[in-house]
This record gives structure tokens, C-alpha cells and sequence, in this order.
């Protein structure tokens, strides 16, 4: 079986209150298939410049990441994104945003990407995304991530990305301001009406729940004593998320396997944040995963059955 | 058994997106004790003015909650306070503070509240909740809630209250600011060398966790599909969660009881943000309570022992 991801390959310049990386590999794409490539093969589609060295490709192809479609543009120069994050490392301030390449990036899938079975859309216009899903027809999840630079400026075009997908990701604020609903609960069910049967809201540091019409369920941000930079963690989240559902192809898909999904998602993301851009999750092991989805059950799980005897 | 608490009642206004209420029941001590008197015997130690009626009191006796320490004192009004919240419901403006004769309340406890085993001292001026912590020393539990306000004017009384307490409850980004650390972990573990046995974080509307040495647990905020009135909902949190405690009296208190106090904070808290006020909570049952805290089981729970095999 096989994952395809479109989204950004990127340089991405970080500054936090306690240290700072003028440039490191990045992009949403890259983040999603390092984390997706512990549970299936991954096929990247994306765009770079020549300032993409074969050292920057061999982090994605160490892990049997298939670049086969990233492209190459000979003069072109690589997407790049600089922020710095505030004191509770939960928000951040965009300093530079040079699109380069990827201003004009046409994606270019081949065969073996078409044919997937699973398809990521990382957070791209949603024009582009719609392009994409129409060449993956074979697909038996597709899942989309956005933004709300394009829920303002590009909402007809994602709504109509929205209702040919499974599965949409979205930050809470996000999902409440494109369904204009005051909960994620109402905001949710909103969206389960307009294509996807999984809804799946990321809570930043505070974890993440995903909706369906069967139910729900909640699953808190791994607790970690030091956070090092949060980029990506929503990407590596969705990787860890989309990976173990593609290796768990029975469909439809249970809310017991989105419960675990959910859960492989949270562990990978707060791996990520632990380091530095893809460094930490570079060098991950699945064995450590596997300890902190049990580590993730034992901080979550209670007896909600113990018999009680309440005054009233 | 019994439980002390002592801090506000009042009377507040308050306005969301959808609806309005000009003046109703409301208070730190109010919320917090209807909350917990589902689990113990509760007393309330405050002041109220003329305008306190015996329909007001009844709110409370109508629980079997004990108001002989709830002081009237002749001529006065009752701390009134009116907010306005947001559209995401989880930030509010203050409209109006009018302290009132909450300005010069001197905690007056008759001998019942003083030897109750357990006591909660609600969001008040610490050299207050100091006072009553000298009279109260035979309480086995003692826990505590404080404010950004009491940070920035009076550290020095809050250490000392927290350097006597069991068990600090408050907002997240209150524990980081209280120790000056960037993640909720290491702040805890701060808070932990500082007096506390256990550190309650409050989340506002996406849940809490629970930090000792031994371990932490975090329970999402039960999903709503409609929020009225976030007021009260961290003393309705804090009443379950303390009244638990209360209603289970082994000590040390293990990390399990904890756990299930944590639910049953977070399902009384769910129900108080139903309606306005004191609304919900006034009509709830034990059967509600317990079937939500099943129903929050299910929606956090999932398998971290499936056997999985990861690509690497």
C-alpha cells in the first residue's frame, strides 16, 4: 500500500525565546511524510529549488520516503518561511514569507503517486488540492488539511475541496470560523454535512478530538517538560494520524481505529516538537512511539465505572 | 464528613453572542459548593448585603448546604460583578466590579467549618485565605484557587499560602506566570517544590490536568454542542474535584482517586456551562453526573496495547 502527500517543501527560519535556526528543512509535506513513513510508503509531490541540496532529499529517502515527485526547478529557489514563536510557544508571529517556487507549483503526479490509496492534502489553494483529488480517484481515504488564509480568500473553492474528501484536519478556530458555529461540537457536525464522515479538530498544545456521526473522541497534547519549537507539530500530528489509518485499510474505518490514529498522531507531533525542525523525528525510532502511545494511554485513562454513591 | 469552603458569592450579569441575564446568583463559594455538594457536607463561609434574599439562600439549603457561616451584614450590597464574553465563549471583558461588602469580608467560621476535614479556599486576597488556613488545622485536605490579580500584587502572601496548601487549582497560563516557566510540566514541577502535593491545571474549554510526583492525567472539557454561560465552570471543576476528594477520605490520596476526581470535576463543570448561572447545576442529579462521567470514559478512552508493526 502507498500514501501520496502534496504540500510545501520548505526552509524554514525559527526563532524562540530560548534559541533560534536560521534555516532548516521544513514545509508541511516534509513534516507529514516523515511521520507517515512509520506506517506506510510515502510518495512526497512537491517543488524546490536548486538551493535543495542531496543531503536536505537523503533526511525524506532515510526513511524510504519515494521524492520521486518532488520536483526540481533548475534557477528556482525553495520555499521559504521565517517566524518567531511567543512566550507560551502556542502562537507566533510569520517575520518572512518567500513562496519562490512554490508560487507557481504545478503539481506533477506519477503513477505510482495516482494510485495510492491514501491521499494527504497539506495545507496549499484549495484549487490546487481540487487538481489534485481529481487525479487520485483510486484512493480509498483522502484527507485535507487548510488554513484560514483560505477560508477568507478561497472558501468557495474549499468547500467544494471539502465535500469530495474523507477526512479534513483543521485547527478548532478554524473549523468554528468557516462553519461560523460557536463549538467545535456544533462546528463539526456542521461540517459532517458538507462531504467528509471524519472531522478531525487540532487543539494546538492542548491535544487534539475527532468527530464523526458516530461519535467522538479526545485525546490531550502529549504533556512534555520542554517544548523546542513547534513548528510542523500539526503536520507530523496529521502524518502519525493519516499513516495508521492507511495501514489499517479495512473500510469503513472504526472509531476504534481513529481512536488509535488519534493517538499515534499526538505521540509522533510531541516527538517533533522536542528538537529543532525534522530533527528529532529524523531520528526516531518506532519502538519510541510504540512506549509513548502507552505512556499516552496510562495519562488519559480512568475507571469510569467505580461505584458511587453521590448525596443527591 | 465536611467540606469548608470560603470565597464569593455574589451577584453577577452577564452577556454572550446569543442571550443576556441582567442579575443572577453567581460567586466563586456558590458554584463551588452546589458543585460539591454533591460528594460531602458542604459549608460556605462569606458575607452577603440586604439584597441577598431568602430566595437566594434557599439555592443553596435546597442542596442541604450549610450557610450559617454566610455573614449579612446590614446596610450593604452584595459583590456584584457583569462580563461579557467573546465569541469563542473562552475569553471574557469585565464590564463591572463592585466589590461591595466583599471589600472588607473577614471570614468568620463557626467551630463546624473549622474542623470540617476538608477546605477549599476560593479566588480571594491570600492574606484572607492565610487566616483561614491558621483556623482550619484540622483539615486533612486543603486546596486552593488564586488569580493573575493576586500574582502580580501579592506573591509573597500567595507563596505562603501555597507553601501550607495540599493542592494549588489554576488556569494553565496562571502556573506559568506564578513560576515563570514555558510548559505547563515544568511549572507544575515547580509549584510541586513550593508546598503543594498536587497541581490542578485548568484549561478553560479544553479540559485539565492533574500533576503530582507519582505521575498526570489530563480529561478533555466534555464536548458541548452548545455553550450558554461559561461563568462558574473552574468553581463547578473545582467543586466536583475537591467534593470527590472529600467523599474519599484515605489518605495519601492515590493518583487513581484523582484521576476519577478529575472526571467528576469536569462533568459537573460541563453541565454548569449549559445554561445561565447556577441554572443547570441547581436541577442536576447524581444519576446525570455519573452517566456523563461514563460518557467522558468513553470518549478518552482507547486501546494503547494494540499490537502494532511500524516500518522502522
Amino acid at each position: 500500500m502507498s500514501l501520496t502527500v502534496v504540500g510545501s517543501v520548505a526552509f524554514d527560519a525559527v526563532e524562540t525565546p530560548s534559541a533560534k535556526r536560521d534555516r532548516m528543512l521544513g514545509g508541511a509535506a516534509t513534516h507529514f511524510a516523515l511521520a507517515a513513513s512509520f506506517f506506510d510508503h510515502v510518495n512526497v509531490v512537491g517543488v524546490v529549488g536548486d538551493d535543495f541540496s542531496a543531503e536536505d532529499e537523503a533526511v525524506l529517502t532515510a526513511h524510504k520516503i519515494d521524492t520521486t515527485d518532488i520536483e526540481h526547478v533548475a534557477g528556482g529557489k525553495t520555499f521559504f518561511w521565517s517566524g518567531r514563536y511567543h512566550d507560551n510557544m502556542n502562537s507566533r508571529d510569520t517575520l518572512d514569507t518567500q513562496l519562490n517556487v512554490f508560487e507557481t507549483f504545478e503539481p506533477k503526479l506519477s503513477e505510482a503517486s495516482k494510485n495510492a490509496e491514501t491521499l494527504f492534502l497539506a495545507n496549499i489553494v484549495p484549487a490546487i488540492q481540487l487538481s489534485v483529488l481529481e487525479q487520485c480517484e483510486q484512493a480509498t481515504f483522502t484527507a485535507v488539511d487548510s488554513m484560514d488564509l483560505w477560508i477568507n480568500i478561497a472558501k468557495d473553492d474549499l468547500l467544494k475541496v471539502i465535500a469530495k474528501v474523507d477526512c479534513i484536519i483543521l485547527n478548532d478556530e478554524e473549523i468554528e470560523m468557516l462553519t461560523g458555529e460557536g463549538t467545535i461540537v456544533s462546528a463539526a457536525r456542521a461540517l459532517l454535512e458538507m462531504g467528509p464522515s471524519i472531522v478531525v479538530a487540532k487543539q494546538g498544545k492542548y491535544g487534539a478530538g475527532v468527530i464523526t456521526k458516530e461519535g467522538s473522541f479526545w485525546v490531550p497534547a502529549f504533556p512534555l517538560h520542554e517544548v523546542s519549537d513547534p513548528t510542523g507539530a500539526g503536520d507530523s500530528f496529521a502524518g502519525g494520524f493519516v499513516g495508521y489509518i492507511a495501514a489499517h485499510p479495512e473500510r469503513p474505518i472504526t472509531l476504534e481505529v481513529l481512536r488509535r490514529a488519534m493517538a499515534y498522531g499526538t505521540a509522533v507531533a510531541s516527538f517533533n516538537v522536542e528538537e529543532f525542525g525534522t530533527e528529532r523525528v529524523a531520528r526516531l525510532t518506532g519502538p519510541e512511539i510504540i512506549e509513548r502511545v502507552k505512556e499516552l494511554a496510562a495519562i488519559t485513562q480512568f475507571d469510569g465505572d467505580q461505584p458511587i454513591t453521590l448525596r443527591r
